[in-house]
């Protein structure tokens, strides 16, 4: 058996059953043993931050990882930055990048480079493969990697010569190492410091944002007066319609800090503790208030859920009170304008949706109203770098087949990943893209007013992007993608509907 | 002054005029600066493989680097694809990459990368800014490192607060270090082995390429009965009627190896010894016979031109003959078979055109059809990552105006930095692309070919762009661009000659 077949077998063998691929000639061993290996759902994209992007959709949804598949380093390299976004999620993915044969590699040919180190600061493991002979076991320690806690990136670089050569064997799979558990001492400590009854808010982050964490956290929030927060761009967070509503700390700073102010404890459960996304000449960088004592429940890497529950028992936190939400609101009517964009969004979301927000500017207040829609699952924008939406749709949609992925995503940022809609065009994924045409660099123009200017000849055009006007519907079309444009909420709330009533992808372009 | 502002005004005074970029909040003050200094060119990219390529373009044209304006280190990491197409033709160019603020790293805010990293393998020269009063002098450094020969890669990281920080001072430029000379005992113990007369071949690179050094190269051929031979793919290369006409040694390795098979001596102009691109199992990787023996002329940062003429000097080569081509074909009629879309080209290319050849598979065999088309320049794909001649064709027109731009373009390439038609538009470039629309990763398929393979149900339908079909003309004008479909070679010369004979740019889809 070659290495290649080896390796995928055993990615097989140890849960990796999907992969992502944009494939070269170093990788066509690989590719070649799919053909002879049945049970790997292989996924083109036609640029590998599509290809990373997707693993980092399809671990969130699914707490798996994928394996992706990339060319060489500068394959890798255009990957690289999803895979940044992906590493801010703990979202587990295995990547294998095939490479130059061994060999090969002293003659340095062209596609040579450093692939180990565009690697490294991404990849929690990295490992070069030396032999056929022990590629499976590299692909069972990087599967290993991966799913350990909180979820990790790890990239397996396989050079042809190591693909192609003879000698590979099918590895046992590793076992999942359990997230390591909040010592009960630290449990008591907090629980002495919420029963001082001082102002305190518990950060949630990684699983204490979903079904099963948050009604414990409620418990004690209920039993202590303790408030719950979120950081302000989280993996996933689950929400709607009987669920515990959760707020996120706000953008700008200075709500921020407004949203803090006051807090004597800070609990971290399963999160660092929140910082300004960017700074700002003399201003402080942390959320939290000078003097607020820091409180470490669980680190992300620990069991969060398991901690609360610990908490939560210490506590004699009774059963956690019902949430009643309002009903969801009614479409809006009118003009496009943020409020009724994200009026409507609230008002149709439909029950186990997944919503993708890279909405940046204009977008940036539809979290808080959808907090009483549907069911439905809020995937943020954890690593700050443009471009995921797109691409996170296709991971999204693969891992949870059966429900609707709706992405709402900012213009300027779709055009970084934009190939990403041939892929959901191509696998027919039920994917509603709102593209937020405002045509513009919106946030730069925003935080140069923060920073007391204002858009100059220069800087200015290098904000705007309405010379030449994008046409959403042109290119989503040009990648085999229906779309329509809408002008005002009525005709939003039509197309978005009637995306929901058919499979396949739909891109509506808001004239904002 | 601010550190941005002083690095702005050292960039110009060091000669750096044009920036293309794609900024981010981290480069407001720079940006700012921008308003208050002119002079500076900025064009802006929507993906930063499109800026990184467009600088490798303008560095081709004219021997002088632009800056890029990245965001962050994932800002970078997208840029890294063409940065290493970029070193791969000792490019000069200037990354400016806007960073976290120094205090706030600390914090691992979401942004924060190891922005150092990603840039070392592309980058002969990385520093990052330690203070806004020494931001100037960092700048002028970085210019000298990026016009150090053969032309390099420099990447000045600047922390956010390096870029506000007052006391800034713009820095006198630094000088330009010449090309390092071939020692007179190389030129003589070359001129020594070629007066045996023995099988020899001279491989020419750089600067060797461009229409001084040729003719120089042509009167050593002449004199001693030499070959002159380029790599497969080389950075530019002038030609056409009235040029030396040069082969470049073929892509395939049999092929390759047949060209030199015989050749005692192989003597290096500018240029390490040619090697294949790819390995194959149980094959040699150098394209030189085993027994021939290898000569330094000169290395790719020494003079090569200067190297030649000494050489031909000491040979007392007669002046070279006259160069005789036939004329130019005429278009062809009928099918978009390869040799009748090559032929097409030859014919309408216009003079002084500059081509830009990432044709891969189809378009492999244009280079030979063309030697004796209008006198024009050629440049090609040094690296082989894909997506180059979008945004090359940026950086050329820019760096060469007036001067018609024509992309050869292979289509599945072409999707890794599409984005770059916007740019075109923006800026109205006299480009002309030509996307040769195969539907498939055919280079894929002919290599899995060349390892006895063929496509299975998982490898093909990864090799198959097809489904759905990339609608080019769409996907242009969706970005600004105007387009057509050409059916037949009557259509492409038609279309072809439309474009040539307006203004800004237009993209002709080859329904191959």
């Amino acid at each position: 058996m070659i290495g290649a077949e080896s390796l995928v077998r055993t990615l097989l063998a140890s849960g990796v059953d999907t992969c992502f691929a944009n494939p070269g000639t170093s990788e066509l061993y690989f590719i070649s043993a799919l053909d002879r290996v049945p049970g790997m759902r292989c996924v083109l994209g036609l640029f590998e931050g599509v290809v990373t992007g997707a693993a980092d959709g399809y671990a969130r949804m699914t707490g798996r990882p994928a394996a992706t598949l990339l060319h060489c380093g500068p394959g890798l390299a255009n990957g690289l930055s999803s895979l940044h976004n992906a590493r801010r999620a703990n979202s587990p993915i295995v990547n294998v990048v095939g490479d130059t044969a061994s060999f090969h590699r002293p003659l340095d040919p062209a596609l040579t480079a450093d692939t180990e180190g565009f690697a490294r600061p991404v990849s929690a493991w990295v490992r070069t493969a030396s032999s056929a002979v022990n590629l499976g076991e590299d692909g069972a320690v990087a599967v290993q990697a991966a799913r350990t806690s909180p979820g990790r990136i790890a990239t397996l670089i396989v050079p042809a010569d190591i693909s192609w050569g003879e000698g590979g064997h099918v590895a046992t799979p590793l076992p999942v190492p359990a997230a390591p558990q909040a010592a009960p001492g630290t449990v008591k400590q907090v629980a002495a410091i919420l029963r001082r009854g001082e102002p305190a808010v518990i950060f949630l982050g990684g699983k204490a944002l979903l079904a099963e964490g948050l009604p414990v956290a409620s418990r004690i929030a209920a039993a202590c007066g303790v408030r719950l927060l979120a950081q302000q761009s989280n993996a996933r967070i689950q929400r709607g319609q009987g669920r515990v509503p959760l707020e996120c700390v706000p953008y700008a700073m200075a709500l921020a800090q407004r949203a803090l102010a006051g807090t004597r404890h800070v609990i971290l459960a399963g999160i660092h503790c929140p910082v300004a996304l960017f700074a700002y000449p003399n201003q402080r960088g942390s959320v939290c208030p000078n003097d607020a004592e820091v409180h470490v429940l669980a680190r992300p890497e620990q069991d969060a859920v398991q901690a609360l529950k610990a908490l939560a028992e210490e506590l004699h936190a009774p059963a956690a009170p019902a949430v009643s939400l309002s009903a969801p609101p009614e479409p809006a009517r009118g003009p496009l304008v943020r409020e009724a964009v994200g009026q409507t969004l609230a008002a149709l979301i439909p029950e186990e949706a997944i919503v993708i927000d890279e909405g940046v500017s204009f977008g940036a207040g539809f979290y808080g109203q959808t907090q009483a829609s549907a069911p439905h699952d809020w995937l943020q924008h954890t690593g700050a770098s443009l471009g995921m939406g797109l691409p996170m749709a296709i991971g999204a949609a693969l891992g949870a087949p059966g429900r609707r992925v709706i992405v709402v995503q900012a213009d300027g940022s779709a055009m970084y990943t934009v190939q990403a809609l041939w892929t959901q065009a191509r696998e027919r994924l039920d994917v509603t893209t709102l593209v937020l045409a405002n045509r513009k660099y919106a946030i730069l123009a925003g935080e140069l007013a923060n920073l007391g200017g204002q858009p100059g000849p220069v800087s200015g055009r290098l904000m705007d992007l309405g010379n030449p006007e994008l046409n959403w519907v042109k290119i989503a079309n040009g990648m085999g993608v229906e779309a329509a444009q809408a002008q005002d909420c009525d005709e939003l709330a039509s197309l978005l509907t009637h995306s929901l009533g058919r499979r396949g992808p739909f891109l509506i372009e808001l004239l904002i």
